[in-house]
């Protein structure tokens, strides 16, 4: 199995009616990926060492400290898989802004974001993008159940972006802001536009998970639960369809509804 | 009641089989608060604005900014509720190391952590606290039934102290990290002794969640889903027993089983 390099045994005590038994139990890997920029160290991430390439541009690009492919001269992943080393041409202010921001996210969050709230204009997304419901319930669905390191570890959170094609695009990774990070990077290493396109959350809709959408011009934003008003008001101001609690044939939609096609 | 007022209310479309109806849906606040720490800004955080100071007592004590309580001259919380005001003795290094360190942490993860496996020293906890497995199986059932703001919103993250005799402290956010330091804070505000007591937290222990209880000296985490593997690698190092998937009389047992009384 392709993802068994990111599991680990570990031996423990099962209790069941105080009857406790030796077993062994997988866990997830969590380890601290450092990402340097232009030679120098820019950040930590604890995450699933996976798809770091992936994971480093969709990182600068959600801060905008990279507004394109373009603008990076050269990627390289270390052997050990625990650094990623880019050189690129960099928007200093929004690295800059990055430091000093220093805001702790609350949910599953990127820690130091920001570059939505300060200094970065984004314009409003008028994308005329339109999905039947018919489309999110079924991709909820598949969504769901095609999580092989959750299913084992019980501990990962996953990402998909669904192609006006209908190709669809996943991550995944111990923090859902990791995922989005990784599945928007992804697109960006294939050249796919994300514009027309749908982004599938596992867990809550805070506004960071919503603000990373925003800057990738993603239209429509999904999740199985439950959204903060942060999130709903970031969504309705920048024009971004946000959708919740997408579960079998029902959806609670909070934001620009136009683009569901009943 | 004394949650609504950190409740929003938003008008929804929701849909059941492409019939939409539009009713009122209400979602959790999500507020910037900003901690100034001897009259400089010290972070931001996303987080519910409640239960501010117990918030910034126990994020500076998780950090190592602050040892004691005695540390602290003077706590303010604006009126507003978005702004604390800390005049404390702290430890400057800590507070240096909480910027330069820059890492963003996995899963609802404190963003900016990383003192434990920075410049502080933090003793094995060798505390000779223990437990029955019964006394763990009734506590979980009541610490996931009584979440009001959980059951309203299905948006919040809560953490539980059950202390030596018996009694519990708990608190709720977003963000899982902060309901730990809101948690710990509200103990070492009523000057209560954490260093025999169990934390239990919603949400996976990633390893961040494991080094608040080892900043805290607390000698046993409990969660009802999974940990990571360095989740469990620092509650094995630092001598804290760490619990998973503690469902009814079930529990995973990872590391440090002999406090539990078997």
């Amino acid at each position: 199995m392709e993802n068994s390099k990111y599991l680990k045994t570990v031996i423990i005590d099962k209790l069941i009616e105080n009857e406790a038994t030796q077993v062994e139990d997988v866990t997830i890997d969590e380890s601290r990926l450092n990402l340097y920029l232009n030679g120098e160290k820019a950040i930590s991430m604890m995450c699933i060492p996976k798809d770091q390439d992936a994971h480093a541009i969709g990182f600068l690009m959600s801060e905008n400290v990279i507004s394109s492919m373009k603008d990076i001269k050269e990627l390289k992943v270390s052997e050990d898989g625990l650094r990623v080393d880019v050189i690129a041409t960099i928007n200093e202010d929004s690295l800059e802004h990055l430091y000093t921001e220093k805001t702790l996210v609350s949910g599953c969050g990127g820690g130091v974001t920001g570059n939505v709230e300060g200094g970065v204009e984004i314009p409003f997304n008028q994308t005329a993008f339109k999905v039947k419901p018919e489309t999110i319930s079924s991709e909820i669905k598949i969504f769901y159940h095609e999580s092989e390191l959750y299913n084992l570890t019980g501990c990962v959170h996953k990402a998909m972006i669904y192609l006006l094609d209908g190709n669809t695009i996943t991550a995944e990774d111990i923090g859902r802001h990791n995922a989005i990070d990784k599945v928007v990077g992804k697109c960006k290493l294939q050249g796919l536009d994300t514009t027309k396109s749908i982004l599938f959350v596992s867990g809550r809709l805070s506004s960071e998970m919503v603000t990373k959408a925003v800057m990738h011009k993603i239209p429509i934003i999904i999740s199985r639960t439950a959204p903060t008003y942060l999130g709903v008001q970031t969504a309705h101001k920048h024009g971004v369809t946000l959708i919740g609690f997408a579960r079998g044939k029902k959806m609670n939609i909070y934001t620009h509804a136009g683009r569901i096609d009943v």
